[in-house]
């Protein structure tokens, strides 16, 4: 008999066939007649335990399942009688591999602190499972627009012995003779001498903020891709990332119809952002700020609310553009229009999902980027391989950040930052 | 005037075009005729700077660049004259985009400490720049593979409350109120919690591990992928191992020729690789090496010289399977025909690279794991979640881990870790 798994399941319609999986629930209607929706790795399907037709000792193993047992079953996969598209299972025997006495997760409500400590068992319910599934796609559909575009994947260090900006956020390590370590935030400073050998380079890792606010936006370690490419400036960059978000946006609705409907997320909506990206100057923000009552200076940075304002009635992504220099970082270039801005754009998400990357045109003047990290207030010495890039053969070149987790929430639709990574760590959340 | 790059320079055989990056070198050959080597991303190309056709004002640029200038040339590509296959550049501009200026790394030997203090511009050499290339191809073959065998990405956390295996190699970072954390050394534990959702699931990050040896095998800081699979006993366990790896050798070799030649790789003995391995059992290889006259017991590990005498004369990797099970992992299974070994396998690279992966079915009984993990002396609380795995549904697993630097080694057939991945951390640097 073949063992096959749901993800074939078309092709073996009445066929006798064998499943491995684990049972998500179970109900029973008659003395006879019994359901089990039984789960694999690809989907759920309900299976038909008949007594008259399974025998009494088969039908005997129906009854000891409980949820999450492991088990075996055999029988034929039919179409649903009802719901066109679905699948039944006529169930002939049932073999239990493992068994799940007392699982602790039902269909009650339980506390987001519960759910957090079972973690390991949560991401079996049918949401946690989808919004795992989207994280996949997300990730390689971010990889192969730049593989197919001519970035090479470039590791950088997590242990890093300086800070990019500040200190506050940090996590230390102590490291050996060299007193600390500090785990990075970024690779964007690695990646711009990757792009001197490389031309175009990318990393896709974890980053780490010690960050102490318990907000539902924030997490301690996540991910980001940074990607950074020599010879690019500020138009160029913006034009890379809306064709690389719309790449997502557009392969995340083709492999990812089912879970999207699992998590009842707007797919209409979301094709809509599969269109132009509107660009808006940070002074054209806050103009519009403003004029919706917001009390906002021109060299003020937004938060989390005024983010939301900001793609109110907007279907696709926004790019804010031409920062104040005082409020982004030292390694961008000024804009040579007004060199009271930096050619730094972030780009905000529709739906309320915020900022999903910020970058910029940086700075490729040896003096002008001297200049800007003295007046900082950074010390030269931890700079001066970075400032060698301006030294020997420097070229305009330009890069952003995909904060990753924030980009699978706009995805999949989900509010919680902690339901989109395999195992969460907050301030006050390290287990398991 | 169209601008391309070098990997595009066969369609453009005979057009003028304009190219942008660095030269690598340049020699004059008489007043009137300069060579210039030029690099992009992509490859190298001989420009030829004559000055009769280029005239007195653009022959004059030439002059001025050095090492690793920044540089755009116009000018018409063409078949090299006498190297079938390569091609030359005829130079009829060139303008200075960045200036290089006593480039610190030039021909003559420089010692690896100042190789490395310089990684920044290192990597701009043409066997570092091949090295990095392969690492991505090794990256994406492994992720092909594993995708296509219905494999999800699962990042499991690297900032984790206790340690697998021991704490004397681990890095301990400060973590709120929580007291320490420490830097993952493996992502399995978790991803077994994960294949009980999406059936079977990897991880590919960076781990740590706070070596104190400086020897040329070690790093602080790795690469990792991990591996798990649902329903996979240990023979099928070394079958995927097998594939995978089989895949990743001849991935290599068809998109990286030209940097395996860089290297001076020899292709012929990579391609032998891609036939069966041989498996022995861990008492087979220690006879093995009790007949080569090692002193060695049978309860013994190996070290790198004894992994080097395993697989002399072998073309394939060789599995060695079936370890005691006082030196390996809690969590293996053991041997159902022998309870004193246990169901793992380490895979051992040939030409002297050495493990390149180790890998186990996994205990799947909850009674037999508790027992192991206190007879380990490990602390039960800490383990509870992982034993829950066992307690719910418990199915049959295996799972094994590659360590990426060691694969690409010996893809590259590079002899020194550090050369493999971008910056490299060690005990005595992390720096740049």
């Amino acid at each position: 008999m073949k063992l096959i798994t749901l993800k074939d399941i078309k092709e073996n319609i009445g066929k006798e066939v064998k499943l491995k999986g684990w049972v998500r629930n179970y109900r029973k209607s008659s003395s006879k007649l019994r359901f089990v929706i039984f789960r694999d790795a690809f989907a759920d399907i309900q299976a038909v335990a008949f007594k008259p037709e399974m025998g009494e000792e088969n039908f005997e193993k129906v009854k000891q399942i409980s949820l999450e047992t492991s088990v075996e079953i055999i029988g034929i996969p039919k179409e649903h009688q009802k719901r066109e598209g679905e699948f039944e299972f006529q169930l002939k025997d049932l073999n239990i591999i493992g068994r799940s006495d007392e699982y602790p997760i039902g269909k009650k409500d339980h506390g987001t602190d519960f759910l957090l400590s079972n973690r390991h068992l949560w991401m079996r319910s049918r949401k946690q499972n989808a919004a795992l599934k989207i994280r996949h796609t997300v990730y390689y559909a971010i990889c192969e627009y730049l593989n197919k575009n001519d970035f090479y994947r470039f590791d950088s260090p997590i242990l890093t012995p300086n800070a990019s900006e500040g200190t506050t956020t940090l996590f230390e390590v102590p490291y050996f003779d060299s007193g600390s370590a500090y785990l990075s935030q970024s690779g964007q400073l690695y990646l711009e001498a990757g792009i001197m050998t490389l031309g175009r380079v990318y990393d896709f890792g974890p980053v780490f903020r010690a960050e102490k606010s318990k907000t539902r936006k924030h997490l301690t370690e996540f991910w980001m891709m940074d990607a950074e490419a020599a010879f690019v400036e500020h138009e160029e960059n913006m034009n890379i990332q809306e064709e690389l978000i719309r790449y997502v946006v557009c392969t995340v609705i083709d492999r990812n119809t089912k879970e999207l409907k699992i998590l009842d997320r707007d797919i209409n909506q979301l094709k809509k952002a599969d269109a132009p990206f509107k660009r808006m100057t940070h002074r054209q923000v806050i103009d519009m700020l403003k004029n919706k009552g917001v009390k906002i200076g021109y060299s003020d940075d937004f938060g989390a609310p005024e983010e939301e304002m900001i793609t109110e009635g907007s279907d696709v992504p926004i790019f804010v553009e031409r920062w104040p220099k005082e409020i982004k970082s030292f390694y961008m270039k000024r804009d040579k229009e007004n060199p009271e801005l930096v050619l730094g754009a972030d780009l905000i998400a529709p739906e309320g999902f915020g900022e999903i990357i910020g970058g910029s045109q940086r700075e490729d003047d040896h003096d002008i980027l001297l200049g800007r990290i003295k007046s900082e207030g950074y010390d030269v010495k931890d700079y001066q391989w970075f400032l060698d890039l301006r030294k020997y053969g420097s070229v305009p070149h330009s890069g952003f950040g995909i904060g990753f987790e924030r980009l699978i929430q706009w995805m999949s639709g989900i509010r919680y930052i902690r339901e989109v990574i395999p195992f969460p760590r907050m301030i006050n959340r390290i287990n398991p």
